[in-house]
């Protein structure tokens, strides 16, 4: 078992390598929102991010924190998809060539955006393969360095920094309810929200169906599921990795799960109340809030990721307006 | 003819009394949204309004302008939608009542809306009937204050600063597109373009079928057209105002056409690409860029105003997803 060896120093460390050149993005506030969860919730949207997703933050930290002479031969990746972006735009920034490693059945528009920002894409079938191993031998046969999607300590760090930028910009909260894929954003976030100076609840939330890290955490050990069915492509995850495992034990407080339905309804509030895009795995917090699977206080001040907003318009209307 | 008495005064006043009551809206930069209109595109996000749309800009103004005595009976007025709820909330925040006459066929959400601002709803067939007289009886009747959409100087003072905000944001733009129904945003948009210290070519835009305004400019005179039917219902206007028209006369360079399929168009790439919602009047002037309906120079720098994001998952599914 690894330590819990992340800091709030590597956050802001990262926080300075992102410096002008991820987005600080928006808290987005509004009383409908605050009605419908009976708190006052700050929600930081990551879909305004670069690449649409937070997963450009630990992307481009993991990728800036090598030396040049190690990524000189480029970087490669396995992803379901945003992951697969970050890494592509920050190999582009950085001038050094990118592999990403997707399902087949990832979104077309996340497949054609990789591709955009320069990487080569090899498509694999995620319900037969395993993409940890298969992305270890094609990084080995490419000699080209390794980027995972979350067990990985500079990634981590940099989704660190979407919980830095919110402390920074809300005064004290008392819950931050962050989704969860393989836990590197609440890795980050946990770390940095139990740095604070005050008591800061942190929840993550899972899909019904693709709860790893909630059995995890409850039985005290890595569980491994099989590859979830959820419209959440960002969250089909089958366990933690042994690094955010760790921290994830010493900092979050509680896993929570939401139903595909509430995905949909929190996806439909966000459209039509805060006017902004989030796709199924980008709302899954936003979900747990307004379904009440997070149990908040009236007058208490809920943090909320809103993850990612790479989802096409017409799944999106196929998810949502068939109603 | 009334004279084209709006001037960078006017809209200077509305800034401060909309300070810390209207929100200041983020301008919008996309790489990729400037790779398809070909220049540099800055994008005035009133999605992200209050109530939805830029609409609350003019309303508040006018609203604060009248005298605590003249408002107390309450204010009333006629619109499509946005501007109702604006008028509605404006009311609300000055604590008197407001009606709101509003065409049947509006978006069940924004009848919806203005009624949860604590506005009294009160319908009329488009088709049939014609608002304005409607709209100054209901007002004579219950002695309220008429607060028109468009043709009304503190109206057009409110609107434009939306561009008073944009050119303190932006460094010189070089062209200006605006959304055009009645006029009420772009005459306060031009008036702050022209008083600039550098030249700004104002480009308005309305869909095809509704081309009241490119026509009344045209010919020198107000013309007026039948009840345009087209799927941007802010933009149904018939004519312009005796105001609006006169400002538009000596600020407004060009007015250009959409069709309904160009706004579709826009509308899924601002979903896919900027993350924003806009409804079809929202995204009309974006709709010309893409088109090429306005004609930029590389390089130029282009301000566009993104005026509305009050559409319904379901209709925006209907809209955009059935293709």
């Amino acid at each position: 078992m690894t330590d819990a060896s992340l800091s709030l120093d590597d956050v802001q460390r990262a926080a300075r390598r992102l410096s002008g050149v991820a987005h600080r993005t928006p808290v987005l506030r509004s009383k409908s929102l605050d009605a419908a969860v009976g708190a006052t919730v700050f929600a930081k949207a990551e879909c305004f991010q670069r690449t649409g997703a937070f997963k450009f933050r630990g992307a481009y930290n993991a990728v800036a924190s090598l030396a040049p002479e190690t990524r000189g031969n480029g970087v490669a990746t396995y992803s379901s998809g945003n992951h697969g972006q970050a890494v592509a735009l920050a190999a582009a920034l950085h001038d050094v060539p990118a592999t990403v490693l997707m399902p087949e059945d990832a979104p077309a528009t996340k497949v054609a955006a990789t591709r955009e920002y320069g990487a080569e894409v090899v498509l694999y079938d995620r319900y037969q393969q395993e993409r940890t191993t298969l992305g270890e031998s094609l990084a080995e046969d490419r000699n080209m360095v390794l980027i995972p999607p979350f067990n990985h300590w500079d990634v981590m760090a940099g989704q660190g920094t979407t919980a830095l930028e919110l402390v920074e910009d809300v005064e004290a909260l008392d819950t931050l309810v962050v989704c969860v894929g393989g836990g590197g954003l609440i890795s980050g976030c946990a770390t940095v929200a139990k740095a604070q100076d005050y008591p800061v609840r942190v929840v993550g939330v899972e899909p019904e169906a693709g709860d790893d890290v909630k059995q995890s955490l409850e039985q005290g050990h890595i569980v491994t599921i099989e590859t979830p069915r959820t419209i959440a492509d960002g969250q089909q995850t089958t366990s933690p990795g042994d690094k955010t495992f760790a921290v994830m034990a010493r900092r979050v407080d509680e896993v929570v799960t939401v139903s595909d339905d509430a995905i949909v309804d929190a996806m439909r509030l966000a459209f039509e109340r805060l006017k902004v895009v989030l796709e199924p795995s980008g709302a899954s917090a936003l979900a747990a809030l307004l379904s009440g699977a997070v149990s908040v206080e009236p007058g208490e001040r809920v943090g909320v990721t809103l993850s990612g907003g790479n989802v096409g318009a017409q799944r999106f209307a196929a998810l949502v307006g068939a109603e």
